[in-house]
């Protein structure tokens, strides 16, 4: 049977697998390893690079265990007892503004009481939102997603529209991707089952971003697309910031703070009640930030 | 009888008061007026400047009413009833590192249970820590608190120290101020006390500020010193967005997001795990950011 300590060393190859990857696909950038240690039990390797083309990423994996935090005790309606978690997480800002912002999360959780689940997901927020790499990113989730099951893609491609809401902007923080949570095992799942999807999610990320950045990296751009750029990191942050459980959660915690934050962009503008050009490409990427856009029509 | 409308007229003039001032301290920008509605009743002066000095800032009034939000109503354990709610909020970002953020809010309260309070404060968040500033602050916050009752300005300094903390930094915002909130009348105090002590809060402002501005606005500073003030508008960030609870209550109760938003600064820079230099002016002010420094004494 499948136990934590598998699934753990599998995220830890994981995100060495991933790291290799990025590190050739930017060709100067290297990451640079911060171990660290979390009191009550386990700690992380965070990952970060600055390179030519992805300006700043981080690369994240954790494997904390310990007594059951409060504030997750109480959300869980739980009395306390043990819990494990590890994970990898990514966000990765790309210096030019043709390239799309993406974000993975790999992550399995379990208590002393027997319980477990899986949880993940893929988003990409473009700058500029191009209706061929959209297309293309969610044809390559749903794949994966189908070889699984014909209810994963539909199902978690709803709920990414749904987390990735930014609810005071009222649009989604860009176009989605796969979320899910609280995978665990039931009639039509086993344990192993669950993770042969989470691995194929978290090995589809290096291929799918590589794809993305060299198709754009050494598109021209102009100052007004790097300015457009600067504002939709300021909503970025204002999503990770406001809304995002799991970071909320992290700082609530006290998590690693500079690993949960190590997702917010450099360089960022806010600019008071910014509007875009009638019939600009700023307005169509606006236009298209907003929930139930099938891009795999 | 001091009415609603009375102090809501009252707020209004001093926000053109404030104004009237920070224009000429500026000596080149002007504010930029947008007036809004709110549907369920009342609405706002939103005054934005963009100036030599002072790169963004925002001076903002409003008077609203309604139907008591079901998030107020929870939070204040109330069957629902009207509220009425009219304030002034300034935040001001400076172009140089050598000028400090200021911040000031002076707010009224009433629900049609006849239960009413006037709530603010002015805290301050320098880049660098001078310490003859922050006497100066302090000292002229404590001579306004002084006149009003002896308990007002040990009470609400404290109260500063504890709200503008950022959590997850283990870092206060700055070098805080006031903060006050539930000023209702009792043995001690009248509305018209109240009232007179939140007016001195609020004239208090635009001379403190302008001393500050005009004293440092000059001085050179350096690549790295700007650097150093992009990173600390990173912290200013985290804080508005993830602790502090008029910004996470606007945001929640569908108030004008870019009115809320105006307090973000522009040009902002998240540097992984940025490390003072042993011995540097950065070092220094990063160890004065705690609770508990009597800037008074």
């Amino acid at each position: 049977m499948l136990n934590k300590e598998q699934i753990a060393i599998y995220f830890q190859s994981l995100q060495d697998q991933i790291c290799k990857a990025l590190e050739e696909a930017d060709g100067a950038g290297r990451f640079h390893q911060d171990l660290w240690q979390r009191e009550a039990g386990g700690g992380g390797r965070t990952r970060i690079i600055q390179g030519k083309h992805i300006e700043k990423g981080g690369v994240n994996w954790s494997a904390v265990h310990g007594p059951m935090p409060e504030k997750i005790a109480s959300a869980l309606k739980l009395d306390g007892g043990e819990f494990f978690a590890s994970g990898v997480s990514i966000v990765l800002h790309p210096q030019s503004p043709k390239v799309p912002i993406i974000h993975m999360n790999v992550r399995y959780f379990e208590m002393s009481n027997g319980i477990w689940w899986f949880g993940g997901g893929i988003d990409l927020t473009p700058h500029y939102i191009v209706e061929e790499d959209a297309k293309y990113f969610h044809h390559a989730l749903k794949k994966v997603c189908d070889k699984h099951h014909s209810d994963y893609y539909p199902m978690f491609k709803k709920w990414a529209d749904d987390y990735f809401f930014i609810k005071h902007r009222d649009e989604t923080r860009g176009i989605g991707g796969i979320f899910f949570d609280r995978l665990s095992q039931n009639e039509d799942f086993s344990k192993e089952q669950r993770f042969e999807f989470v691995k194929d999610v978290g090995e589809l990320f290096a291929p799918l971003y590589v794809h993305l950045l060299q198709k754009n990296k050494d598109l021209p751009f102009t100052e007004r697309e790097k300015n457009w750029q600067l504002v939709r990191r300021g909503r970025y942050v204002e999503f990770n910031l406001v809304w995002d459980k799991g970071t909320k959660f992290g700082l609530d915690t006290n998590g690693r703070t500079e690993s949960i934050l190590m997702s917010l962009p450099p360089e960022v503008n806010w600019v008071y009640s910014h509007q875009v050009e009638e019939g600009s490409e700023e307005e169509k990427t606006q236009a298209l930030l907003k929930k139930g856009v099938d891009w795999t029509a």
